[in-house]
């Protein structure tokens, strides 16, 4: 198996290359910055190609790898020329942003396995690229362990008998909170995840539900399910990844502990499943799981997520680039908690929505909304 | 699809002619001695076939149906040729005890599917009816919840990388008590389970736990999967109904409500999911799931279960036999809820185990073993 990487020296990239063994080759590795660890990744890989997204380091990786068989590439535009040209079987896609979507529409124009941990893909071209992959037989498997979860509950099973799909939400850091006790809450708080391990952005998501939100949104493209029919149950043990109710009534689900390198094994090998040492359940030593509404008063993000899917058409794309950039701000200390929904709405009443919407469109779209909501 | 029931006038008998539609035709009934609840089945299913267990209530029966294009028996001869004549695509084993084991076999040799909610078959002739089922082309779809869960869990999945199995348990009319509290415990109490309305038989079995040392047997030979990997968990709230862990440490579990229903409709229409209106599962509702080691101090008869299938051969046979009749004695107020597992490691200690044996082998080990118990 040839695997590439976008995103090499991120949380997921790190674990992917953590859970591989020697039967796997790793042929192309980029990030955005994290030149010292894309270095030693290089080392111990050896992959014919590394992409680096800053420019400014362009040169010290040349040097640093001092090897002319090696591609090195920098910049947006080469990052779709390694997911064009790049030799591999399967794309991991773990970068963070819209700056994912044209590499992952380069490697399902190649009719390749992309193992999909990068959201925003889903969110704003979620129904165009699933059209993508079936015309061009290409396989989208999801990293983000409630879509794996999904995934994995749905084998052996005709997607037609889905009635209804739910997602599991851990609650995030401030689950139980009120509004009034949320209102002058910090990024620094926000980033102490009770359960798992993260990348900032996420992190934020995870603590205003805009993750859940966004995950609702690529479930709807994923698996094909109308948005009344995706549901969201806070389960702050996390070990019910999610679920998915059938025709019958029945409901089959996936368990474990929290940990990212099992979704990343399965899309890696699916659909057989290989040995992994990863620590094993006990649901008695857990004891206790418990379910409860999600409270969208407190946390709009979730309820702006599903007004945006049934907005439809390019709604979701303004939503998650005003996100990315009320994210930002917040992280920066420039702005409250509760100016992210703040921002989104406005966002979503400034914009026309686009139904029968181009690759174009969503790009002008993510562009235009970003623009209008760093003015604020 | 033509439907044959082996103890129709029972719990899972009724419950199964409660959720088929229009499309299932009902070819055979049979009955041990409810005539008038069969009587009844009779004039709505008209099927051409009609099994009384009682021969005192056969006469009775003829002169009620007065039709001689019915064929009406009665005995246990009889009912082998039930199954191995009465035109069926399916033959659902409803019937409680060992008299299930020669019919079952009978649909086996015949290719057809079996929906079998006969434990003994499996827990006294396990190994050698699947064998058998295999050699002749025949399915044998479990209609109990736990392994219809488990069934379901493995959809998509290659058996290979089955790693562990996890049977959840009600824990039983008495969890939580000790065994000092149980020693004087009557039948009437023991007779009261929490979640499941089920026969007598099965709930004193659910209260020893029984029921669920049976399961466990019933599994190692449905799924081919070593005891030493077979676990039981308690789950008060019965809502996963069993738990299956892969190779790669995923966990796929199937969810409901307890009803019996599900697990029958997925049996007859499997590998296809059909609508039913049965009542969904909320998770929010339900609200905390509790998981617990089971208690096999106070509850013996699940370790001498495990203890039988590390025996091997008939040692199973002489567990489930012994158990029947002290189970009975119990209910007859004769023998101490203790009774029942003392009983049984008496009869596990007396009896040669054969390890290659053949039906008659189990024919005859049954035979002895209740002739055994019963002078205790």
């Amino acid at each position: 198996m040839k695997l590439a990487i976008l995103g090499s020296t991120g949380s997921i990239g790190r674990q992917t290359l953590s859970i591989i063994d020697e039967q796997v080759e790793i042929t192309g590795l980029s990030c955005r910055s994290n030149i010292a660890l894309l270095y030693q990744q290089y080392c111990q890989y050896k992959p014919q190609w590394l992409h680096i997204g800053d420019a400014t380091k362009y040169d010290e990786l040349k040097t640093l790898i001092n090897d002319s068989s090696v591609t090195i590439t920098t910049g947006s535009d080469a990052l779709v020329d390694f997911a064009a040209n790049c030799d591999y079987n399967i794309l991991l896609t773990s970068i963070v942003g819209s700056i994912g979507l044209l590499p992952t529409i380069a490697a399902v124009k190649r009719g390749k396995r992309v193992a999909l941990a990068n959201k925003e893909t889903l969110v704003v071209y979620g129904e165009k690229i699933m059209q993508l992959a079936e015309q061009c037989g290409a396989q989208i498997i999801p990293v983000d362990s409630e879509h794996s979860a999904i995934f994995q509950s749905l084998q052996g099973n005709n997607y037609q008998t889905i009635e209804k799909l739910t997602l599991t939400a851990s609650g995030g850091p401030f689950f139980g909170r009120s509004k009034a006790q949320l209102a002058g809450v910090t990024a620094a708080s926000a980033l102490k995840h009770p359960k798992w391990q993260m990348g900032k952005k996420i992190s934020i998501d995870s603590a205003t539900l805009m993750n859940k939100g966004l995950e609702v949104i690529e479930a709807r493209w994923l698996f094909d399910v109308a948005p009344d029919n995706i549901d969201v149950v806070v389960h702050p043990e996390c070990i019910i990844h999610s679920l998915v109710q059938y025709c019958d009534g029945a409901v089959i689900a996936q368990l474990g502990l929290p940990d990212m390198q099992l979704p990343i094994h399965y899309a890696l090998h699916y659909p057989t499943r290989k040995s992994t040492k990863l620590k094993r359940l006990s649901l008695s030593d857990v004891g206790t799981f418990h379910f409860y509404k999600p409270d969208m008063v407190t946390f709009p993000c979730l309820a702006l997520a599903y007004q945006a899917l049934q907005m439809g058409g390019t709604a979701p794309c303004i939503l998650n680039a005003a996100n990315e950039v009320l994210v930002q701000h917040y992280l920066d200390g420039k702005i409250g908690f509760y100016d992210i929904p703040v921002g989104i709405e406005k966002a979503l009443n400034k914009f026309d929505i686009i139904q029968d919407y181009s690759l174009t469109d969503v790009q002008e779209t993510d562009t235009a909304v970003r623009h209008y909501v760093t003015t604020f």
